[in-house]
């Protein structure tokens, strides 16, 4: 097939459930993976590594205990490894995650929240 | 401050000139950087890591030796690990790129387009 441009927006015509990240590509050992962000998530944390949140469409809020961040389409945000976060989005948001591979989307919370990691579109 | 969101169209009311990449955040041990591109670019590689393109507005298109791929805003490619290739943007294209920390724009093809690595906006 060759070399071919993701186009990210278009990508989430494959995801159909919230808070569950497919991935996209690679680059190194980290990865690059969409998410629909719906609702509320858990607090948790990811104890050995950043974890960096773009949003491609609608709003996000990430609360971090003690202060909280709101991104719109076009901002991005890096939370800091170790620092517990609750990510919320009152109406869905279309976000870019980018991490090393491995990391679940619960951190060490773990919990029914959990999804399956590495799933690629 | 605390933590704030990073719009990064915004950002780029802070650089002038094409082709100088502006580091904007981190992840660990990977930045996240904005630049400009217009016009042609030399053909270069990276011989010990991918670099992720994410065209935030205009087009780009970057030359692989034997093929070429096209990029609009919002479409991701990230160009292989040691593969040569050559940007250009026949308008200007505004650009995210992820790549490791300490990576030249040049990579190990060095010359007069080589600049500054690690600046921060």
């Amino acid at each position: 097939m060759g070399a071919q441009a993701i186009n990210l927006l278009s990508k989430f015509a494959q995801i159909a459930e919230p808070w569950s990240p497919r991935v996209v590509a690679q680059l190194n050992d980290y990865q690059f993976k969409l998410v629909r962000l719906q609702g509320e998530f858990i607090w948790h944390d990811h104890p050995d590594t950043d974890e960096a949140f773009l949003v491609l469409e609608g709003r996000l809020r990430i609360d971090l205990e003690g202060e909280s961040v709101e991104l719109g389409a076009g901002e991005l945000y890096v939370v800091p490894k170790g620092r517990r976060h609750k990510p919320s989005a009152l109406e869905e948001a279309k976000v870019l995650l980018i991490e090393p591979n491995g990391v679940l989307n619960t951190g060490r919370e773990g919990g029914p929240r959990t999804v399956q990691n590495d799933q690629w579109i």
